[in-house]
């Protein structure tokens, strides 16, 4: 017992004196929830209680405080790590959690994601160049005119079609047909063109549902599973991805996650949230909003999510940052000097708008990534 | 079709037209997520499509505007209503959701809380006074250790008794040994009192043992659940509290979920998160940290709790507010002034500090909230 600890770093907003206050509330709060005074003298002091393992001036008014808990402090569960991570000093204002460093037996605990990075590109025969994705959308067409949408896009060379996420189980294009009539019609564009390309439903709903669509899914042809896990729990989504019997790569959705990042001085960082705690939650790929659209995400705050993405986690793969807004055609050369390839490219939007002709778009669209595979 | 609307508050920071602008914006984001130039000038136009119902002036720098939904765009899930509410522009800065006004359409949908304020009092045995509930705390302790302090706190007369939501399924106290070690020493209490009190184990565990965990407690005598739907999502917790196999109370812990409140200009309104959507959510007690304690909720804050707790929402009963932290035998007469009866009294640390006898120390707490049933 208590041979290993691991580690989380946080950045806390005040001067000094009371960030290091707040570093010591977080090792209380975190663990025994009782005041200092009432800690008894024992192993609970000694190795459940959080430990201040370094403090660093970042600059005047914010310090890095890397803070280490018992492992078994966590068990086996991935929703009692998230606890410890972040839950009670969720409520805290100047806490940001920045940055999990986790040690082997935690990371033992866990698969990750079931694909990541080369196995997504295994899957969809794409060597090299970024990947490209598409959203089927809006809500309020027919399951039948998604599934006609879906095929031109398929048809164009699109290589991940998915469910715009306000897309659900709503009367205008049921789950169980939209998913059978999109599956079919990208399977019958994939005969024509020789590609594989995949169709995403978007599974996010009802915990006692969400399992049963991830097999019909899988059941009827779609290549991988979008998710909200800021709408579903993380580990929802962690439980699908582990699951050998659905098995196909998943897809996270950042809505209502937004708040967590979006404050500097709260909250949690762009690089654990979309990174690291997606990889533990079995994400194959991350959505979020690029830099330049519709949201206020920076050029910092995605180069984070990169970092994290890819950064070492032991047995944990890397997975793909997938960027969506603000990404049109005329700036994907741009964007693929800062990505790199390692990306898939949502680009809805303005592919829609581009052209009279959906398919010519695409083709467009794929011929500026690089035609080849 | 398209016969009934909901709406949505939201609180919008910006000069007039900057907030202006984000309202449409929210119109777009929350259902097409296409360009207003996109939209087909059908009934997706006319009905789907958010609509500006109102927007009226709050101060210099802040607007509110209400907002209305197609039924339709929801369907029956619960996870769609809260993707609509808030899914994507908990990304957009500047935006706070404020308070759901919701349909009877809508509302039909959730079976909300299954107690509520008057079933649990019902099944506790107390007409009129404030409820009383106790932590089990700090973890590290045995099972047997837990059980011995959830006797002495049911003997002194506490209403509640509860896992500090860190103790999960850890080595020190498993999760089955813990249940039916505690359980037993209630029910061992309760015979020697007459009282009846409850203990309320912590189910917030993995996706796939989390009804399992609940039916375990169920069958061995627990009284209720605790579930943090910060960490599990908002849906397992109704669909537990749904679930006729179980038919607990819940209570839910608001661990992770800090940074959806702790920002005035982003996130959810203390009202609506902790008020309306837990209650929608299967909530019959939702703990928070109280006012003056070592969190910062204000008293208004706190005000909006207790509103939002009992606020008229057709069906869905009002609940307990359940606030932790700060409470103190000293103040508790202050904050009967304050919360009135309806409120259930987290008190922990100040409990366990106040006497060595800690039976004595529960009693004492027990006649200042008024002994009778």
């Amino acid at each position: 017992m208590f041979k290993e600890r691991f580690s989380v770093a946080y950045t806390i907003t005040g001067n000094k004196k009371d960030a290091y206050e707040k570093a010591r509330d977080i090792c209380l709060e975190q663990t025994v929830e009782i005041p200092d005074s009432l800690v008894p003298d024992n192993f609970i002091r000694e190795h459940i209680l959080g430990k201040i393992e370094s403090f660093k001036k970042i600059d005047s008014n914010r310090y890095r405080a890397v803070i280490s808990y018992a492992v078994e402090n966590i068990g086996a569960e991935f929703t009692q790590l998230l606890n410890t991570l972040f839950g009670n000093i969720s409520i805290k204002p100047g806490i940001r959690l920045e940055e999990l460093i986790l040690s082997p037996r935690i990371l033992k605990n866990f698969k990750g994601p079931r694909f990541g990075r080369n196995g997504l590109r295994k899957l969809l025969y794409v060597r090299k160049r970024p990947l490209l994705c598409t959203p089927l959308k809006p809500l309020g067409l027919s399951s039948k005119e998604l599934s006609e949408l879906a095929y031109q896009l398929a048809l164009g060379g699109i290589d991940i079609i998915k469910d715009d996420h306000g897309i659900a189980d709503q009367c205008f294009s049921p789950f169980e047909e939209r998913v059978r009539l999109c599956a079919k019609a990208v399977q019958r564009a994939n005969k024509k063109t020789g590609y594989s390309c995949i169709y995403v439903p978007n599974i996010t709903s009802h915990a006692n549902e969400i399992f049963k669509k991830a097999l019909f899914a899988k059941r009827h042809g779609a290549g991988g599973l979008m998710i909200a896990p800021g709408i579903v729990g993380l580990d929802t989504m962690r439980q699908i991805a582990e699951d050998d019997s659905i098995g196909l790569p998943i897809f996270s959705h950042p809505a209502l996650q937004g708040t967590y990042v979006i404050n500097k001085e709260s909250g949690i960082s762009h690089y654990a949230l979309f990174g690291q705690i997606a990889r533990l939650a079995g994400a194959d790929a991350v959505i979020y909003p690029n830099f330049g659209g519709r949201f206020s995400f920076t050029r910092e705050e995605c180069r984070e999510i990169i970092d994290g993405t890819g950064a070492e986690m032991g047995n944990i793969k890397s997975i793909f940052p997938c960027p969506g807004g603000g990404i049109n055609l005329r700036n994907v050369p741009e964007l693929i000097r800062f990505y790199g390839n390692d990306v898939i490219f949502l680009i809805g939007g303005s592919l829609f708008s581009h052209n009279k002709d959906l398919v010519e778009a695409c083709r467009h669209f794929r011929k500026i990534v690089g035609d080849s595979r």
